[in-house]
């Protein structure tokens, strides 16, 4: 590095601006190496949250549909959710997830650390990305009642073109993204033909 | 699809539980279509923002390192940042963050969306991707004074390994992802190469 980037220092303890569901929007202040001077941020928080792109052993995806609150929409995602505590293992959120959601259980697993900050100026929050090899069906799903997901098996082929064209779920593709060295390897996948204009 | 997977709808208007320096916590209420009862969701906003992969014509990207106080580390990202104005163009807003951060000019530009949500329960704020070739080094970079970027001029090859390894920002990851088969095209690239564990 040329210039002689810092770490910023923390100044006092965080304000909780509002939290309501696990949700806060807590204020920051910050010491600003270059002025000295110190600077307020505004940072977003809930717990950390894990997501898996599980394939069978003949290389299709366990994708899942389900409406968002957020994006207000019915989007195409990988399986995946929040820890229901603080440092809950990423791996185990992302198991119990799985099962819930899809029914499906992994064979081996890859972590495909390091995790994302979804906004980094913004969020403290991370995401766990896991690849899951050789998943089979042992359970039915087994979600809320007062929640609705379809699953939906489609091949590889067929889920990494969504992820170039409908695919709004940043963490479903950066899990895709560091799955594909794995993926080539253990299907023989040719990524020259899967990524084409 | 076998389940009639349904919208939400927004049930009244959005309550601001907190709001400040542009970023909001807000309260929403839905309809839950399958149990007809209302369930009050918090979602966090702030002005949409645009992310690039600026690849200069020998094939080479301009990498920014910066501090970032969410993830509270210093990160390798791509250029980018956040609308002026609501609903300012996502390609305005490209164009202007590459110029200011880096002094670069993009030859031509690709959107790479659909835009990304980067949590599609929590956020209603969304990040669009933006591909620019035969970028030129037109200016200095020219950021606020009390901001600190530092440019790095690397191979596409070291980006895509820094993607796997380092980049904790899924925006450059979907970013890049979506700009494979052009830049395959574009460049020639074999990615069965550059994807190797």
């Amino acid at each position: 590095m040329k210039k002689e980037l810092k770490v910023w220092e923390k100044v006092g303890e965080p304000t909780v601006l509002a939290g309501k569901y696990g949700s806060k929007l807590i204020s920051q202040n910050f010491k600003n190496p270059k002025t000295g001077k110190e600077e307020e941020y505004v940072l977003y928080t809930k717990k950390d949250w894990s997501t898996v792109l599980p394939v069978t052993s003949d290389g299709k995806v366990v994708s899942i549909l389900q409406y968002k609150q957020g994006c207000n929409q019915i989007t195409r995602e990988l399986p995946g959710g929040t820890g229901e505590f603080d440092n809950e293992p990423p791996a185990d959120v992302m198991r119990r997830e799985l099962k819930e959601e899809t029914g499906y259980e992994a064979g081996s697993v890859i972590d495909l650390g390091p995790g994302q900050y979804p906004m980094t100026r913004e969020t403290l929050r991370q995401m766990h990305p896991f690849l899951a090899l050789d998943c089979k069906k042992v359970a039915e799903q087994a979600v809320d009642e007062t929640e609705e997901i379809e699953v939906e098996i489609i091949s590889l082929q067929e889920w990494i073109k969504l992820c170039h064209t409908k695919v709004i779920e940043p963490g479903a593709i950066v899990t895709t993204f560091r799955a594909l060295p794995y993926l080539k390897k253990h299907f023989s996948l040719d990524l020259n033909s899967l990524f084409s204009v």
